[in-house]
């Protein structure tokens, strides 16, 4: 039986999810997880580490399992889902890659920072190779104008993907920055376009309603909320959402509701709030891994670590650019002080 | 110093809020919270019992504490904010107004259901005589028509309202339903308009901020998301989004995470979650009060309670109807065995 689905919902609880636990998830949670996902008939299941695939290490958090067991875990109780993983280039390698493959998965994400699309090239094409279905997934995309955005998307579209998804990573887009972004990808590529958000300003739902609206098919939801930062849109929730509006997500509403409440919910060690971490860092729209090295140089030059963030947000500071922080710190203490001076 | 606001933001942690504690507000709990608003320079601070002036019983919660003491702290240490009570006639009488008037609060919130305006009259009256600022509020908004609601907002203002709000006390409405509500609203009145939201199915965010671009002036918002069902609008998180927004509320963003994060987070006894039972509301459309009925009955009829809470929304019965409960329980019942029969 084929189920009728304007939309294609990718659950991440078992990857982006992976970062709200520490990376700690067990065989057992995923089999239990993805063996519900499975019975709700949710079309794709990602599940890595929470920095793809092979992100285990110290500076992302180590894994408790390796990873290629919870893959493991999750094809061996699915019979309508497909599994997926991510795989962030630099981090992932073909090898795991060709291992993910072996284990049956039918989908890999290669996720790129929005403006380094061309670092995904050999990864989807492999992806294509291995006769997988590929996305390319480009992350933190209100670091770009929109017409990078296309061009970003369209390299990633040459190199085979069969999708492209606009990733809110530190869920800092506003609704009408996403609807110019997937109206944009819409008009300039063939192929599927996709919408990943978070829910650092308490705009998740709104902006994957707004991405559907503009004709993304690719969907991305967390059972409740399991992801990084203030998590995803809530999957259980976008379900609801979606039978009251009329699109159809062939996804069971109910054992959504019932995996969320007895199976998700009892994994969490914290609830997924809007904390003040995560609202900080998607008003400044900066990676996650800015907020340590931004509160010990607020601490040396005793200024408030928001300030820095802030000031990285607009300087549009990317990954690897930490050594940067010390530096903006240091100017944003001049400047005060010669505003201190001039009073 | 007079600070320019774009939109005058209501804080209902104090109100709305005491519902996700069980209404156990201490005095020192409301001191401390509401010096940290006046702090932060938040226009309106709203005290009450959850269900409004006199709430507190056996049928709505017993408040730990006195509610006329907590509004007396909340203005005794009100600087810059304006404190505000909510009543609901029938719950609350004109002798709870008058003696909150003679606390010293600077506005009283009259509410009705949407369809019950007019039992408003009196107590927006006696608000305006007791020279106070009055507002109308039109509760489970998603039940009545676009045209029900102008005639009820209409009411409410010939008896004096200075404001009426849009509230989605189910935290039902869509996006676009806030947006015709509100600009219909705008459209046909001449005092404020206002709009007070939940977050059940995700959305309030989305919903107050569509219903700022409509028009609306009067915003409610909860520090941490603290109120009935998944809480409301979550307040340090719309100052954001605001200013992300050119919208000024003329709230001081740093002192309101900071708040959120040190004196109300660690007052929340449970995290303000879309669990089950909320998202079931938000998706039915239907008073929290009828959960338990529903359960109930779901049990005696060997049923999904969420199968009654459904039909109650479509057949848009109202509190008092509890008794229906019941007979729909029964019918779907009936209709099920019908089914089976046929098949």
């Amino acid at each position: 039986m084929t189920t009728k689905r304007d939309i294609l919902i990718t659950e991440v609880a078992l990857r982006d999810g992976s970062h709200a636990i520490g990376h700690q998830y067990t065989v057992e949670q995923v089999l239990a997880v993805a063996k519900a996902l499975d019975d709700a008939n949710v079309p794709y299941i990602e599940v890595s580490h929470g920095d793809g695939l092979a992100g285990s290490s110290l500076q992302y958090g180590r894994s408790k399992t390796d990873e290629m067991k919870l893959i493991e875990a999750a094809v061996s109780v699915s019979n309508n889902s497909k599994i997926a993983v991510l795989l962030l280039p630099g981090i992932g390698t073909m090898t795991e890659l060709r291992e993910a493959a072996n284990l049956g998965i039918h989908m890999a994400r290669i996720a790129t920072h929005v403006t380094e699309a061309d670092v995904s090239a050999q990864h989807i094409q492999l992806t294509k190779d291995l006769g997988l279905e590929a996305v390319g997934f480009l992350m933190m995309a209100h670091m770009a104008p929109v017409e990078k955005l296309v061009e970003q998307a369209k390299l990633m579209e040459s190199y085979g993907a069969d999708t492209v998804y606009v990733v809110d990573s530190a869920g800092a887009l506003m609704p009408h920055e996403v609807k110019e972004r997937i109206r944009a990808l819409r008009g300039n590529l063939q192929c599927n376009v996709g919408f990943h958000g978070h829910n650092n300003l308490s705009l998740a739902m709104a902006n994957t309603l707004v991405a559907i609206e503009e004709g993304a098919t690719r969907i991305d939801g967390s059972v409740r909320c399991l992801g990084a930062g203030a998590g995803n849109t809530q999957t259980e929730v976008l379900v609801a959402a979606c039978e009251r509006l009329g699109i159809q997500t062939g996804v069971d509403l109910y054992k959504m509701m019932d995996l969320a409440e007895e199976i998700v919910a009892p994994i969490l060690q914290r609830p997924q709030e809007i904390d003040r971490d995560s609202l900080v860092l998607g008003y400044a729209g900066v990676y996650s891994s800015f907020r340590l090295h931004a509160q010990r140089a607020a601490k040396k030059f005793n200024i408030d670590a928001r300030d820095i963030l802030i000031e990285l947000g607009k300087r549009k500071v990317v990954g690897g650019q930490e050594d940067m922080i010390v530096d903006v710190a240091a100017e944003l203490v001049s400047k005060r002080n010669l505003q201190t001076s001039a009073q």
